[in-house]
């Protein structure tokens, strides 16, 4: 079972709403309606049909409940649990017509999601032994960046900063814009609040040496080739948390960890990941 | 200039601004307010990293200027262009701040659609000369179905069914309740709208006959091997529209599509394609 | 009781909320406040004040017990039952201050939908025996198009397109732009979806033998008297359905239904038709 | 030109986009998107197809304006106009798409309003030389509230209160649980804030007696016959404002006006009343 | 107990949900989260830290179930209670995580309120005896004018007009444009709703007495020294209400009172009161 | 001229407009539009009635310009300005109707945010000298902490964390339940991201060392008197942050501020300060 905290349901709900009067448009499941009588119940399991790990559960009951209250739903693999091929998550019970109405709601938010974390699971996994911890950005999907980092979290990966207002992350625009290193962090720290990060982005050693001279929260080592990494991670010295970044992949993340850097970043999980296929059988 | 018609501002506008709100939080951009002078003004380009469909212009465009209405943008390529690694979208000019604060949404839109774009064209391309439509699903991500339905039609592939209100899909699990294809149909057909169509999926040759029978607007025929498909397609001899699904990729479409079906729907087109890489670069 | 399909929780309860809301304003009702007791029970009957055809309890329902989740509703007689003057619809039990709250903002929904529904079921009745339904249209109340359709459908009648999106109606402007019905229903066909519908209106014989030629799912005749639209009936012969449009009243009807026509729509049941007149009664 | 207040955008604006979008759905408008070239420009009139009184000018301006910024309106004959069948009320020019994409929904308001404006304006017209003005209730479409009590002000009407919160009226309901028109009127007025009227409804003219003696703003006459209506008015001698109501129509209203009661409610007006046919016709 | 009236749930949700999202923002209460195992359970209190009167129980309720409906709260001491420092105005159980989350929200309405409560009591306190009422403003917080005017109530006051649209109320600057007191009120009444009540602002006993003889239903004595205020009252005699407003303080008061003024209307309950001091107490 | 970042549109629009209609409810406003001729123009100023620093003149223009954008308005002493009382700090001309009915709005907004601006500023000026900065709580308006806490940078402050999930801050339930601060500080450290920083409220010096013992970014000293908070910064040493809190004024902020304390966090600057005193004059 994972440690990770639960998604408020006054954040969620919204969402699942959304979804939901996305896919009813104005009339409703007009097939289900038609052909299945209101007084039809039926059993159903979620069951995975590949392996990976769980993210969503909580998102895809709300979805079945919201279209009908007396679906009940039994959560065999709460989210953070491994799965492979044949599993059944959960088990589903209610009138046949809501659970095939909120079919195909649940499983977008159950898919995709579960996707996220299988994704982050399999990078953790590669890397493991390594001081490294992997992390999303803002590379996210519009509208379910809170969702989107939560299965990382399920996954077994850490959070970078949720927007552009809880941490400060100096980019290169921003160093050309203020005419160098020092001077953009200079601005930053007389500006920032005592409960707020900073870290920039440096794309040379010079570059790092300057931020460490005036101080800073992290680094971000951008495009750098594992030498080169391990060489700045030396030179940070535990002054900096240093993350890497940079197309990095299952196959090039061990390479990466192995030079010490305390963060792997990748964009990725949360922009182009797969969904886990996960399908709702009904019982026959 | 694309043919595709353009996604109205009255139906994206709430979604790019939920998109930036969830960027902005509470405090909106640390960063660039405590770096950048609000009097700096950059010129910018939209460049794109790999090959690919454009698609999302407007809705960047939109994230732009409503973080700051002073920005202009040019769009180079519209949308539906297709492009390569080095290729300039669209150029950006106006105040600095605004530029870097939107940066981001306005790429997650971009990236995406164009992801999702360039996914259909290349099926769309490897089926070039056979009947088939490439058409998409309700396999979306939550909130985003209609921008994806949008891209996958300026990628050159049409739209099923927007959700469960304009079109009736009869599927597997309606069969089984309703005591086969016949019944299924039958209360389907007392039931259905005159401007609404009837679509039932089938499974086996027997099935396809029966709904046949009955008489339906299209019969999607679910994860059939070539044989088999070609074997429907010459049974159902026009008195239908037949649609392949199941895990169909650009390999094996050509092989599908061969079986001169009318449609190949295509679920990761929207649920699981990767973005298409486009970066937003500042001149200096 | 009626067959038709219950209006989603999810869809309606955003449309009670406003409705309640508008009522309530900044101060809720300072009258029940001031003069009832809290704690003060009450029973009392929806009752029909003349004749017609129920539709809208669930809103009632949901409107009272949105104010007060206490009340109980019982219903006499659900949507879709044919009642009299003097005929209990439902009875309602619980704190009297919900009950006079939420009260008016109940009856306007029951008494505008049942209105709708009463009208509907009136043509309905006049053309039994008539190969004819009656179909609404898109001239609806302003955010009420959902709940109107609904009530159509309750009263006997069946739903034209829902909007703009799930089925083309390509009405005479569209075809003076496109300069003629074959251009028209060409463009149309070029870039229709395999699951939607294309209607087309015609005003002469002359253009509905090139929109046959064409080919097209259904076609509006619009404000033809009967002899000429038998005559289209006749020319159409199957090749799609018909639809007779134009002020069409329970006295013009059954002189309309008798040309064979499909399909009979009205504008007004959804624009102009009046309220069922229904009372709540307290028992004393 | 009408006295009577605009709209404030402010509240008008939400309404309109709801309208909108409900008529756009996920697609939008597929039949002109399809038919008609981006670039065709039209000209239209909005005209009158029978007599009235025009309502919702600024409402249908909106709608245009919303889906197509470029849409120039032109009003000939603003809200408050009284017209008859021909009469041009409003000239468009503009995106061809634009103008055939929102007509349905700039005319659905402006036909309600209109109709509304226009049946009220007949019943001021009846009772002209009588002091009596005629006001609406609150038996009113969900959500369309504030709206419809414009129009009943443009077409000559004044406004009942707004909601439950803006004045106290007492019904029958309200006497009976408190025990008699005295000891609900001593609590209403023990609560009442001071810049809020009451008013009370009396069946009988002994309870016209009781609430003068406790004293009150005004009192509702409920279906009282014009011979009880004028004995009413006497005794009340200017105490109290005096309301009739009960299905009031253009036919009763001249004798229950001649009663010299100030104001006569009507609650079709804003529940029942019929469209006003105007049409927007494309010059060719 | 007080005998005002409850806030409807409907009214309050949407702001608690603002509140608590607003809180909450993307990610939710990372520090519970981290330190509170799920399953841990606790008690607390609610309790005053200094005297007032209590007020927003209903909303701190609301936050605390919206959060975690497992959460129970007794109110030992309902809104209108006067408390002092260490009651206990009520006591909550449940689990930890929510009643940890949730509390800061919770307070933040419960402490505001009864603030407003606590110095409408005193100064209510001060001025007993005289006939005045006390009034509330529109200077109130952006988008908590509805649950402050009730906390008001709460504390023994009364409310003025909600807004703009509730009632009249003619200040200096709509007199000036009007070009003096007779136009102003000559076009209020030749406009005014049968149901909705005027006041104008006087600043000189001139003025006064042309309101008077216009007729009016309160007058607005704005600024005045006791004196004048006495010999406006006298002027007045009962042809209209009389409200003294103009920075009235707890120690003004009761000279305001003693001019036998009917209304003071105090800005300041609404926009500068201070918090009552109450806090929730854990039990160990 | 401030150095604060300007609130973005995006944040505050949606306020604004709550704001507005709140006030506007169903009708607008009556009175103006009764009285004032709609054609009419007016220039007037906003001015300072007392000392103090301005916040919120954004908001205020939004207010005006959401309700007639023709309204043009000069800053003359922009967000941050100090003013004494006699002060212009804009002017404003347009048609007089929008003036007086966005007038109340934009008070509300400025008054409110200049008070807190100048509470601020005034503690900040008290302790001038130090090295401490003041810094707001999340003890805010429900729905107006963002505002809220610009208006504390524009009076010379700094923000504290912006709601539960971009900081983490452990208080004193927290440590009773993790069973001390070690387990708790640990726990926290376990599982927080590394863009966010943790602070950890100690009440004694033996738990301060214990804080520092594990490591923390920031102790907040809890109503401690000056003597003790000394010890408690030596104690520190630089090796974290330290924050006095605790019903701090400007008259106890000099002796708190001399202890080198880091941070001093005030509540009522944002829950009970009161509003600075700024009127709209119109020109005669």
């Amino acid at each position: 079972m994972t440690a990770v905290s639960a998604l408020p349901r006054i954040i969620v709900e919204p969402l699942v709403r959304t979804a939901l009067l996305e896919d009813f448009g104005r009339g409703g499941d007009l097939t289900t309606e038609a052909i299945v009588p209101r007084e039809a119940r039926a059993r159903a399991t979620l069951t995975a049909r590949q392996s990976g790990v769980v993210a969503g559960l909580d998102l895809a009951h709300l979805a079945f409940t919201l279209v009908e209250p007396r679906i009940q739903m039994e959560q065999q693999r709460p989210d953070g649990s491994p799965v492979k091929a044949g599993d059944v998550i959960a088990t589903l019970g209610g009138p046949a017509c809501g659970l095939l109405t909120a079919e195909r709601t649940a499983l977008n938010f159950l898919c995709h999601l579960s996707g996220i974390a299988s994704a982050t699971a399999s990078i953790v996994d590669a890397i493991k032994g390594h001081r490294a911890s992997i992390v999303c950005t803002r590379k996210t999907m519009p509208g379910l960046r809170a969702i989107q980092k939560y299965a990382v979290r399920v996954g077994g990966g850490s959070n970078h900063r949720y927007g552009l207002d809880d941490a400060m992350l100096i980019k290169d625009n921003h160093v050309t814009i203020a005419g160098g290193i020092r001077p953009a962090l200079e601005r930053a720290r007389a500006r920032v609040g005592h409960m707020v990060k900073i870290e920039i982005e440096v794309d040379t050693l010079g570059q790092l040496e300057e931020a460490l001279a005036v101080g800073v929260d992290a680094v971000l080592l951008d495009n750098m080739a594992p030498d080169m990494l391990a060489k700045a991670v030396r030179m940070v010295d535990g002054r900096a948390l240093t993350e890497a970044s940079g197309r990095i992949t299952p196959a090039t993340a061990p390479a990466i960890a192995a030079t010490n850097v305390d963060l792997i970043s990748i964009g990725w999980l949360t922009h182009s990941s797969t969904t886990l296929d996960i399908g709702l059988d009904f019982e026959t």
